[in-house]
């Protein structure tokens, strides 16, 4: 992400704000240690993952799993118990499982902290935002309603991310009435270890616990209108089927949608292409094209497209019309990146960059 | 195979019926002549593949990729080219590639062979049965009409013949309006080569050539009903999303499916096994179970599963209500077999016992 | 193994000896339960696993990852508690976990039990025959010297029995001085859950522990002559390396050895395949070819040929000459039949045979 | 690479070397292509591959399989003939399959390029450095010995690179006599289509024509030293098997040695790390370090440690004395990168950085 060392110049002369970490020896967890090793706004200051490990250095207590080297500074941080008096700064990103999320991210709030999550728990919360910067922003607005001393942002579940981009720029014009999803997932999302090996090789697991139902609630709140302190939910009916499939990072989402309206395909296109070039705020983490269309018939494909953006663009391809919706197309994310770490990283710089969290 | 051997003792004794297969080097011919290896009705007695493989024998110019070893005696068949004249027997099994497929099919149904077909240039053929034992061996009153000397039978596209076995209980006691499928497909119904390792390894493509049209197009004939010489289409309305996973043999669909009427769970999984439990013929290669339906939460999984009754039994699971149609629920079969070889198998073998194909 | 049921008919109609295992649930347990299922001798009337899987039914208890559905007898069976008396038999299978196996298979062995372990634990101990009955049945006289009220034999590691079959005929007839070995070992290996998925997928791991060593120490041991109530070691010399891969069975090990003469490559050949043709006992798991050697470039391959005589017949191929030693090649066997549970049963089998386990 | 462009930032302003890929299409001229899109001293004017795709634009007629998208300027290039009159440069890679490369490369260097080749053809060549910067830099000297217009140098084979880096710091100080090696080689160096994906998942292929033959006469050349006009080889004795494994890139290598003299472990590890740290010259290709040694137990891996220092380290790890030869221990590198396209580009690199190619 070298250019936005440029792009964000004047930011880096200032103080970094200090972060801490919960759920820090995860997939995810590890994902976020990695984009933040250079971000030019944040600073890893503390970091805490199950209370077996607390005492124990990062290094010697993590299976370093991604594919650039552990940020020595990181490296040598002690892990603290997942308590909010071990915690130095006052912005926490979680991404604790999430059975263990609800007692410990309520414990920070209560004291304070601004929580930045990963995690399932608070998603359907209604005072709490379902944040995805590009798509609705102005859920912001929910902040005032928490009562809490602290507040709380949520990221959605891995898969939802990408198809709530996909679906927003036609929600806006014409209205989605109906989406059908099968999936075909990463195994990167079910978290290290994960997933037997033995389970994966040649072969396809038909079933994600608790997946369908979260991409069936989350996109009506995410795609939902701000209005009078609360979200009215959105009147798109989805419909979910999850596969777990043999590949490492990358989420493959094949849709079909009912538009309230006909249109054609070049004006889909053309929608998917002014919405990825007219954001309205700019941030380190945010891809030069959030949504990215390609032409080619076999695309887009996992391996060759997560990256994109920095792991931050949605690709989508194929789209044609459909016998029994109107259209389907198949999209593609980076489900660590864009669907955990990189979204709440994100969520993270725009609370910084309108002011809910302050610089000093 | 071995409890078939008892069952159609008798038929043992009797002389086998001799049988040619066109195209048998690749991922389909091979896999029938493991199936034919011991089967007790047809005894392979010429073989033919590509003009420049002919006059060289079958295990020389065969890339066996089948785990059981090959059998001696077809080992040394040399193999003929594609033409009538070098096939002394009367029953034709073409396996070959679609392109070439038309010429070489229509001159062995002029000569007067008998062609059991897994090629998709015949199928959409008004006169040809596109035949699926368990499901529409009625439209074999279809062979009357065909004008040539000879006859065809075709077997559909590897994806189509489970989808087709899973609603055609449904249809039949309730009728069904709308099935939207989205496949992951094995490596295997590429053929051989087939996909590069460097495009499958850590990846899916969410395309393949053509196939989505073959399922739109077969299922409804297939399930049509068989009326005054003509097959009338079945009014299902069929969209499907193809992608190749990473799985070496074995066919994943997730299916939502529209009933023409409100019916209960039970009530599904009830026709389902009487379907399966009722059927009025007996065959070498039908399973005891032509559908089955596994309770377990991540069942099924084509490395699990795809070897059931031989390889002819289709796995269902997971069905459950949808937002969107009334039903959702994954499907499984094995594509060489139930899909494609052992499909071709089991319409000769009906065709004999129907009296179509005579023993002398 | 059909041709079994005939070969062995006169036995099937005795009594079948009853046989209990311990570590029923895991990898190796339940692919004893798969090949105990229909065999000719033995009938599994008792099985054990964890403490806190007792009082389960096995189907319930199990992650059943076998190809071949559980057969239904056992599928009833109550897990019992590790312990002697919940034992009605007197032959033990073992499969457990080697640290939990040597207090266990201690307590069996002393309440009179004959345990055919496949742990670790007793291996090296001088009293235990280390048993692969084509390779050193001498080694039985060892039970003699057994001081307990039982017995115990033992098989080798999962990939020291193939390496034990490929060099015997070797040693028998001109010496093995030095065996360099690098193994691409398949993940089966580790039981299940075993590795992760992430750590697989476009990727293999150069470390197994305890590997290196357990070939290095058990293959003098198994290669030794009887001799004076004890084992003299083989005084061949082995390095060996080990590599996991992602392969689901089949261990491949390439091979580089330094025999005490020159000999010619059609020599080993010869030697290999008399070995393989004249063992002088007949047991129901025995392939028709313990050994068998494939010509082809490009063999053995993993997955075309582990399944070879039912698994437990060894693959070798490629013999060329060495520039370091005299001769290079590379072996493959089916690790969870030929390394492991089918080794134990043929183990069972020979005890049988030779009357140290008595039917009725 | 982005320090580089630092480091090498007043080479920069200069106008860059035009330089042309022949074999571009293919998987290391697409590496290439990849590697010097933002290259400091190299610029590609043009490409050619087989004379099928001549006049068709790169972009059309490439299938593109790198994970960083195509430089637009290079996919708008027109593909040449291979002709040295299609080429308004000096400077030639050459990345064609090997059995094409000899004519073609051989009418480069009578024109009077400088051809840096990654075919076998000439590798073997005496007046042909084959050539490592940080191996054998002082083999350029053989430059002089060539009677053609142009000159030549190539670069091993992918599997020898990393072996001889490895190699080189235990022959300076001490002699290696013995070199024992089993590699375990990803699917990309077999080109691209390369394998089918049917015969690599859930299998490993033990065989890669030529590889092991290239690797036992590569690397006395490569260690060899320049006298008088010639390379005398080394006296090192190799012996290689060589295995194809479902790994997309990194060619791991498990090696033993026996050296001259008798050693420490502490004295191996140190004489890498010397190695490593005090190279003579700086090129924008080189990495911080060419060999870098992994402490962990189950360390390298393909997947964690291909893209070190870009690709262009080679990863040490699991050094431990050996029972039959002194020591043995694991490496790996990046086999399209270091093994191929990146050491074709180093050695460019050297060329210029030495005087060979000039700079306007």
């Amino acid at each position: 992400m070298s250019h936005f060392s440029e792009l964000f110049n004047e930011k880096l002369h200032q103080k970094k704000i200090p972060v801490g970490i919960i759920g820090a020896t995860g997939m995810v967890g590890q994902k976020l240690i990695e984009l933040l090793a250079h971000h030019p706004w944040f600073e890893v200051v503390a970091v805490a993952a199950s209370d077996k490990s607390a005492g124990i250095c990062y290094e010697n207590a993590t299976s370093w799993r991604m594919t650039s080297p552990l940020c020595e500074k990181i490296a040598k941080l002690v892990l603290q118990k997942c308590q909010p008096q071990n915690f130095p700064c006052s912005l926490i990103f979680s991404s604790l499982a999430s059975e263990a999320a609800h007692p410990i991210e309520t414990a920070f709030i209560k004291e304070g902290f601004f929580v930045i999550s990963n995690s399932s728990c608070y998603r359907m919360d209604p005072t709490v935002p379902l944040l995805i910067p590009e798509v609705n922003s102005d859920h912001l607005h929910l902040l005032a309603t928490q009562n809490f001393k602290g507040k709380i942002v949520t990221n959605p579940n891995c898969s939802v991310t990408a198809i709530a981009l996909a679906l927003k720029p036609l929600i806006q014009r014409w209205g989605v009435e109906q989406c059908s999803v099968v999936t075909l997932q990463a195994i990167s999302g079910a978290g290290y270890p994960g997933l037997a090996a033995y389970d994966l090789i040649d072969n396809v697991i038909p079933f994600i616990e608790g997946e369908e139902q979260k991409i069936e609630q989350e996109l009506p709140k995410i795609l939902g209108s701000y209005d009078q302190k609360k979200i009215a939910l959105s009147p798109i009916n989805v419909s979910a089927q999850c596969n777990r499939v043999p590949v490492l990072e990358g989420h493959l989402a094949c849709l079909s949608v009912q538009l309230s309206q006909t249109v054609s395909q070049k004006e889909i296109l053309n929608s998917w292409q002014d919405f990825a070039s007219h954001l309205s705020f700019s941030l380190p983490s945010l891809a030069k094209y959030c949504l990215l269309y390609h032409p080619e018939k076999d695309f887009p494909q996992p391996r060759l497209h997560k990256q994109l953006g920095a792991g931050m663009t949605v690709s989508i391809g194929q789209l044609r019309s459909c016998n029994i919706f109107d259209w389907k197309f198949t999209i593609l994310s980076h489900n660590t990146i864009r669907g955990a770490a990189g979204g709440a990283l994100l969520n993270a710089e725009l609370l910084v960059e309108k002011g809910f969290i302050k610089r000093d």
